[in-house]
């Protein structure tokens, strides 16, 4: 399912990573972030993919900086990126973007 | 292998894709995208992840949006989107992003 976003202008935050072995509770914090994300104000849609290889790449879209600044300082977003950087990721990436044009196939 | 970029600005095209279960030379199409396109003028780098649910994201970074412009229009890599189009993708988008701020984890 990709995510069907409004017309630009709008801005995307980009998070690319390499993931660790390390599991825990990975993969019910990352389904509760994408949970708790499409509840926070100016959140417009997100697209994530993970290859077998470890890299994730995981796209959020926003109304506005604002809007990203607010969910980025999020207290319960805030403490899975600490978890994140402790023991998930060995390696990543955020690019904050604004979305100049965009188009999609026919559906 | 995540993308090292230069400071921002540059630009970025955010591609999503559903894929259909017909493969026939999808990965060797897709390896030969990634070659050719690091030959351009303007690239940057670009990160890539396809899950086992058959979402995938690839990222490409470019100085420019004429660098991308140029790319879309490449050859061969029209040849490929119309295959895409009619072979590999269920449903895809594209868009096109100004990356305004980046940040990424210490190595």
């Amino acid at each position: 399912m990709l995510s069907n976003t409004p017309q630009p202008p709008y801005y995307a935050a980009i998070f690319t990573s390499q993931r660790t072995e390390e599991d825990g509770d990975y993969e019910l914090t990352a389904i509760r972030m994408v949970e708790l994300a499409a509840e926070q104000p100016g959140y417009l849609g997100v697209d994530s993919a993970r290859g077998v290889d470890g890299t994730g790449i995981t796209v959020s879209y926003w109304t506005s900086l604002e809007a990203i600044a607010a969910w980025k300082t999020n207290a319960e977003h805030l403490l899975a990126q600490a978890q994140g950087q402790a023991k998930w990721y060995e390696r990543y990436s955020v690019r904050i973007a604004r979305v100049e044009r965009a188009y999609a196939s026919a559906i």
